[in-house]
């Protein structure tokens, strides 16, 4: 398939946040041109007025538990304690592998509508998700949720780091654990040793609260981050989900690793775990990308309200209506997150890119006027601004229609059964 | 106008956020029957089928300056005292009545995306304002922002005063000033004075930034909140816009004299101000409503993303993920606003109420599956979830489509003209 989509505003997100005009041409998976107005010696599938809106990179949603959209609004406004013990693990424990593959595709249709278009998805049955992914046509990158008591190992592991990293061009997996809190240090050390082997970055949730922190230093006389580094797990380098709270010498080891830090607002305000210290980390040139977090959590999987809090919550810390500036959140939520999975080919519009690009309404109130569109779209912008989602070539969703081999209403009614089934 | 809305949800808000099945009828300006499925012996003008969305009472923005549109992302990311001297005044001094016209069309168009029906709008040329809602068909309640600099007189408030209470249907005036620090006392004590004489409520700026109470303090040996009500400014009650660095005094003086603290988490995140103690005030019985801010500061127009801060930043003010339920969030953004702005007709889908209504989109993925409709509201609602705006009876906003009286373009064209102009 070729597209040709013309009269655009271009955020190409080659280098600063700066808009251009031009056109867009793509062919399959990958962008062909990017630039001024001009004569093709090619035929057309579609040719796109986009009429003066705005083509950017995808946002990157790198940390997200997709197929928790059945616990979105089922425990809210309770203690983390109580939400965990009672609500989350009992109804985790009843789920198949086919309730993934359903709940995954509603997570995946709401990525669509905003404006991401690849995920980093640590959950239970990888292939499930990978499956859900490829049907829709969605970009994902897997990477482990073992626990001590998963039942799983390093062994299927490393079987699935190979298997899944030739399953399909949509698919890509990253070694990772589920936390340092709930893996025992022989599972850990294994890890660190098939991260060394396979010259492989491991990801995990770290530091997201400071119990958990308090109780690592307890146990082991480390921070998470220092005690994860001392037993040799990021000498193929990562990075961390959450990373709230962190010690000076937490973030100099990512620093001199080149971990990424990939930030959770929503989920750490919404579960009342703290704000990461944004700046401190821009500031030491710690690699950061953004994640929404699972539906449980958050509850929504929307990179505009993460963007805001990003920054936002900077401010607040910070005490500084300068902290975090706008257009390095949309850098974080594009190549950072990029960065982060290894998608060193979705992160521009540019000639020889794959084709992960999406069109922002400009012509709706909260765009209007035309004073700083990069800004506006961190600050203003918002689902209702997407008005089309392409990953890999493909248009996934366009002017509030799916085009992801399954019907939304299908979808849904999936949802609310598997719901119905779990809860009885 | 008859309207007969069939196959819905309905979130009544009469009592608590239970949402039932059934029906809405609307006759001019009011609604004339809420409840279950049932046989009319009446014509209509339109029948239309909900399809299993949600109807709710719509959205009351209780704090913004609508014409600030202009300034929407002209001048983010930098220190609070930078941004006020060097961006928002000068531009300010250089409006018009017909550009602050045209600037509040934009902003109106953009609450009602949002599933905002009324605004509480405190700025310049209150004409122009009443002007532009009464020509969209929106709902406003103007508040006075005199200062001792803005060359107005406690003498034109009372005009305007009894002239906007009679005006229009869709307009309403209450007593204000822009805030203590920028008002001598003097002119306070006129306006406490023009309060009893009228028996009408007043509202201000209230405790915004921890600087403007320490110089408060420093003046008067006062909190702003104190030393208002020192001078008698409270009697008719009224309420406070922000109300971010509180004593317990200050609250207690909320408490007693049935003050609305009006939240902008929005405004106070992205200026730095702080955390606003919501879950105190509410375990006070303090009233609260919510409110955006103008587009200069926040910088969007967005009752969605105010609702999860609400609940969110209490809960990390807290460290209590059970602080603020939604349910209680969405209170506030409705009848909280509606007992503010005095409109005390738009707070519920109730016969005899007036028909100030939205549909919600529940078939979109983020308000799947259906765990619980009201905290989908506030932890994963966005714009995109507005499917049709009402006001007073009419419908001002359908799938995406205005009906204001003007074409949005000519709208867009207007706002970037007077940017053109203005900073020339």
């Amino acid at each position: 398939m070729r597209y040709r989509f013309y009269n655009a505003r271009l955020l190409t997100m080659e280098q600063d946040c700066s808009v251009t005009e031009g056109e867009v041409w793509t062919e399959d998976a990958a962008i062909i041109y990017t630039g001024p107005e001009k004569e093709a010696d090619l035929t057309w599938d579609r040719e796109i007025d986009v009429k003066g809106n705005l083509l950017m990179p995808g946002f990157k949603d790198a940390h997200t538990h997709s197929a928790m959209t059945f616990l979105r609004s089922r425990a809210d406004d309770m203690p983390l304690h109580e939400w965990l013990e009672n609500q989350v693990f009992p109804l985790e424990a009843r789920l198949t592998a086919e309730h993934v593959y359903h709940l995954s595709k509603l997570a995946i249709m709401e990525y669509l509508t905003s404006g991401i278009t690849s995920n980093f998805d640590m959950y239970f049955y990888p292939e499930a998700i990978a499956r859900a992914s490829v049907d829709c046509g969605f970009r994902t990158v897997l990477v482990s949720p073992i626990t001590s008591f998963s039942g799983s190992t390093v062994e299927e592991m490393e079987e699935d780091y190979h298997k899944f990293n030739q399953y399909h061009e949509l698919i890509r997996y990253h070694l990772g654990f589920h936390a340092e809190y709930t893996c025992e240090t022989p599972l850990l050390e294994a890890i660190a040793r098939l991260s060394e082997k396979l010259g492989a970055p491991v990801f995990n949730h770290n530091s997201e609260t400071r119990e958990s922190v308090e109780q690592c230093i307890k146990r082991t006389g480390m921070t998470p981050t220092a005690f994860l580094n001392s037993i040799g797990m990021y000498g193929q380098g990562g990075g961390g989900y959450h990373c709230v709270h962190m010690t000076d010498e937490d973030l100099k080891i990512f620093k001199d690793k080149g971990l990424t830090a990939v930030t959770n607002p929503g989920s750490n305000v919404k579960l009342a775990s703290g704000i990461a210290p944004v700046r401190k980390m821009m500031e030491m040139g710690i690699p950061i990308a953004i994640g929404t977090d699972g539906p449980a959590s958050n509850n929504c999987l929307d990179m505009f309200r993460e963007m805001f809090l990003v920054t936002g919550l900077a401010k607040i810390l910070e005490e500084d209506a300068a902290a975090v500036d706008a257009d390095e959140v949309l850098h974080m939520a594009v190549s950072g997150g990029a960065r982060a999975m290894g998608l060193s080919r979705c992160d521009m519009l540019k000639e020889g890119k794959l084709a992960d690009m999406v069109m922002i309404d400009l012509y709706q109130p909260n765009m209007q006027p035309f004073n700083n569109i990069s800004k506006n779209l961190v600050y203003s912008g918002s689902k209702a601004n997407i008005k089309m989602t392409m990953v890999n070539g493909r248009i996934l969703y366009e002017d509030g229609k799916f085009f992801i081999g399954a019907e939304p209403a299908e979808i849904y009614e999936n949802a609310n059964c598997i719901v119905r089934e779990l809860v009885q």
